[in-house]
């Protein structure tokens, strides 16, 4: 069975219900949208202040293939387990894009038995979130044209406009693109250009906002461009933009419920991209779950160099979360394909190709232990093609590592088939006080902070950039000295290049573009070509989904 | 106070439970989105066809000022009023449009104390439908890019692409634009432009469609633009479009369901453009009232020479509605406007103005009566400056002309004060047959159908146009013969300048361009600049609108 088929017989319960059953909750704190979804009222959400937290897990991911390795199917599946096994578990995942599902990826509410439902609502429209961040988003383009063509008292100069448009679509066509053409009635040419939602500013300031007031303040602090002068900065605010845009807000930042298909609740809300943005989920759920639950599972987007970094150096750093465990997940397939073996050969045993792309587990793994002073679990997510050879081989790798290994059947099995990962996650948290270290300290320069990354995490023998890069850094570190950096690089490889398999090492890492996301409170760092936003393929999933004279989709996946 | 303030302090009951004590509804048949909205499920509605239908109320007005002469007030205080005189009635409302909010016009969720609430939902995101449909559009243009990208097997011709973008916004630097700059991995650059989401002709769609798989076949129907010959359509069901196109619009099509301020049920679903397109409500939403209640007060977009015109010859004709009864909504202030006075001195008494522009309402009263032979009410809809000399005139002019004219205060005073408004109509329409004519054939060519609009209802004496558009014209008839005509003129004159005011004679109509909205079945003929994505005004309303600590929402009106 297809994963929305499988999703399409879950026995969903009433979500209002489900919720007072378990966490005591009244229906008057909760918004439905539908049966089978509702958000947390942000006032219930603050008269949890004074609760113990709970224990908070990030499931994180070897460099993936492009398939990805089953994060958000792990959380879910992990999640589901803890509950089985007697303990109060909420899972925290980030909520898809409508864009993908159109073209390659499909869908992202977990897979086989170990998914959220209603998949088919999660996948497309949700409670809105993304059409909320999106004409937030727009809303402030808007008026950055409008404040231009009625004068522009601002001095804004409009090649130095760096506020995009957005759309939750995949869309070529508008990577790059001239606006305001057409004559004196319809303002001024300039070269703009869109972003998928997730792309956007607001998005992450949305995922690290921690009140109303907060996501309004940090909306009013976004850099939209500078005057001629090239260094003259113009905020949101000056625009008096950002009330406008917390009101396009008002829901968006209420955190939805919904459960899985063992009716355990997951909370799904935000989703920043995890190359120009954090990746990961917003503080106000995991926050909202760790008052809820005893254990709370959460991902982080792309592998761990990428996601497991900017959880902990942003999204903990700046919110004060502490980590108690990391879950690391592999499969087999994709170290084969680490240790240099062909996407089409990936099906077939290989115990010297497994052998050698374990490199690539061994770095991200040791990262974690190392440098984060975390607890890690690999989970290696079984897939029916993996062997017993392969899978003996990988547990004694991880064995010669001193790295707990746990085969989890999720996919295939539900919550029954990740007991073992999660009695393996209870013992280690329950052992050990929360908390972690950071890559880098926070006073350091950026410049400093990226080069610590890249060499520490990423294995490379430094970095280089342009002087005007340089320059520019050292501008904000002027002004926004303390922000983290969010390096955008490929998730493919520890290094640059996508190509560069397993676990390179001495590679220079070329810093090509710096962003300041001031609203968000990070610096970006841009290694290659980062694609914001993405393409269709040549034969769209959109071709295949369908709906039925009865409501009922199909060709979602 | 102020609309919003009003709307803030409203009573409301939660949807649920009064939908279930006014229509015995159960919770089962609902979508709550929160506690104030829902959404009526397609297999209830479906349900109710062996019932009766009720009679069906079509609130219109006089060519009207910038403003707007107050139609959705007046809808939902004649409803309120019906309630309190004891009848069972829905009103049926647009949806108001996100971007118009931001600039000038304000919301448009009524008045005073004539409105239907949550306001602030009404008017931002309401239930997701406009954000579905924008998403629907979007994903129909991209996969025309991606098309021509990937080869372009079905021979589209770039040049000759119709179908826009859509956002929800007024954001006139997208009006005409070019994409697909910035190399070979962005595609073939073309020009393009955006209209706002109501411009849609999904959203058209959404509004004429009578069921799911109606839906999905005039999506499939859409024309997105042409081979090279300029003459062999691009359907979107060549691009296998219209599956996932009617996927994204799995909620949208259902009613929207929620309360005015004295807790009766207004359905508002669907709101598009009454220019480029037809300007009610759906046909789902007022068939449904007409199900469940006996008596159903809608409005129609503009004056009545657009709105109440498109109402009959296209909703009620392709849906086979029989109106019973018209409301003309006209104000004091609106006449005078039309006797030649400016828009600053129209508080002050005038009655030689109010004389004059008094014909602008004589010719829409004889087009109702005479034209689509239904019994026609005036309602003046009260403001505060109106005189009683002005208010005795305009009775007496009404009088001579043998029309009903009822003084209404709704806006003041709720349904209280449209009692006599709800009386009048009560007893008109119970005295009657369902049920009206149209002003031209079914199967005349479009060009003599949009010449008999001319004529009949606009007084002018003929229609031109370039040959290449007559072609066009006989073209499309020869392949859609039996399409109403849809005409797009502006709506502040009977002709189509805007500054000639009253009652015109003898103008010539000119028609400059033809479009065909083959999924909604309609020819468009558009006559003047009509702007189908408008612009922000020197100081927008977004700068006011605001949101506090507590997620309460100022500036919006």
């Amino acid at each position: 069975m297809s994963d929305i088929e499988i999703a399409q017989k879950a026995n969903m319960k009433p979500i209002i219900g489900l919720v007072k059953e378990r966490f005591g909750i009244d229906a008057e704190h909760l918004d439905p949208f539908g049966h089978y979804k509702a958000k947390l009222s942000l006032e219930y959400v603050n008269s949890l202040a004074d609760k113990k937290d709970g224990k908070l897990i990030l499931v994180t991911a070897i460099s993936p293939t492009p398939a990805g390795e089953g994060k958000t199917t792990t959380t879910v599946g992990l999640g589901d387990a803890l509950n089985r096994i007697g303990k109060k578990a909420i899972m925290c995942l980030r909520e898809p894009s409508l864009g993908p599902c159109f073209g390659v990826k499909g869908g992202a509410a977990g897979g086989g038995y170990a998914q959220v439902v209603p998949m088919e609502d999660i996948n497309l429209h949700f409670t809105g979130d993304f059409h909320a961040i999106g004409v937030a988003h727009n809303l402030l383009a808007a008026l950055i044209d409008n404040h231009i063509t009625q004068g522009n008292a601002l001095g804004i100069d409009p090649r130095r406009i760096q506020w995009k448009r957005v759309v939750d679509m995949n869309d070529r066509a508008l990577r790059k693109i001239i606006i305001g053409l057409g004559g004196i009635g319809n303002g001024y040419s300039r070269e703009d250009g869109y972003d998928i939602v997730v792309a956007s500013e607001v998005m992450a300031i949305l995922c690290l906002a921690t009140s109303r007031a907060d996501l309004k303040e940090r909306l009013g602090r976004i850099v939209i461009g500078y005057k001629a002068d090239g260094k003259t900065p113009i905020y949101a605010s000056d625009l008096k933009a950002h009330g406008a845009m917390a009101a396009l807000l008002k829901d968006a930042i209420k955190p939805n419920l919904v459960q899985t298909l063992e009716n355990n609740i997951a909370i799904i809300h935000g989703g920043p991209f995890a190359n120009i943005a954090h990746g990961c989920n917003t503080v106000t759920a995991t926050k909202t779950a760790l008052k809820l639950a005893d254990y709370v599972v959460t991902e982080a987007g792309f592998g761990a160099d990428l996601g497991a970094e900017k959880f902990i150096d942003i999204k903990c750093r700046m919110s004060g979360l502490k980590p108690s465990a990391v879950v690391l997940v592999a499969t087999v397939r994709a170290l084969k394909f680490h240790g240099g073996i062909a996407k089409e050969d990936l099906n077939q045993e290989n115990l010297p190709a497994l052998e050698k792309g374990f490199e690539n587990l061994q770095r991200h793994y040791q990262n974690i232990t190392q440098h984060y002073g975390l607890p890690c679990v690999v989970c290696v997510n079984h897939f029916t093609f993996d062997t017993e050879a392969e899978l003996d081989l990988l547990q004694s790798k991880c064995k010669s590592l001193g790295a707990n290994c746990v085969v989890s059947k999720h996919w295939a099995e539900g919550g029954a088939g990740a007991e073992n990962l999660a009695n393996e996650i209870v013992n280690i948290v329950d052992s050990r006080e929360s908390g972690c270290t950071y890559v880098y300290d926070e006073n350091l320069s950026s410049w400093d902070k990226i080069a610590t990354i890249a060499t520490k995490l990423y294995g490379a023998s430094g970095i280089v950039a342009s002087a005007k890069i340089k320059d520019q850094l050292l501008t904000w570190d002027e002004n926004y000295g303390k922000f983290p950096v969010c390096i955008a690089k490929t998730q493919m490889s520890f290094s640059t290049n996508p190509n560069l398999k397993g676990a390179p090492s001495g590679h220079t890492v070329e810093i090509n573009e710096v962003r300041l996301s001031n609203g968000a409170g990070f610096i970006v760092a841009v290694a290659g070509d980062m694609m914001t936003m993405p393409g269709l393929p040549k034969s769209p999933a959109a071709e295949r989904i369908d709906i039925d004279d009865d409501g009922k989709i199909t060709g979602l996946f």
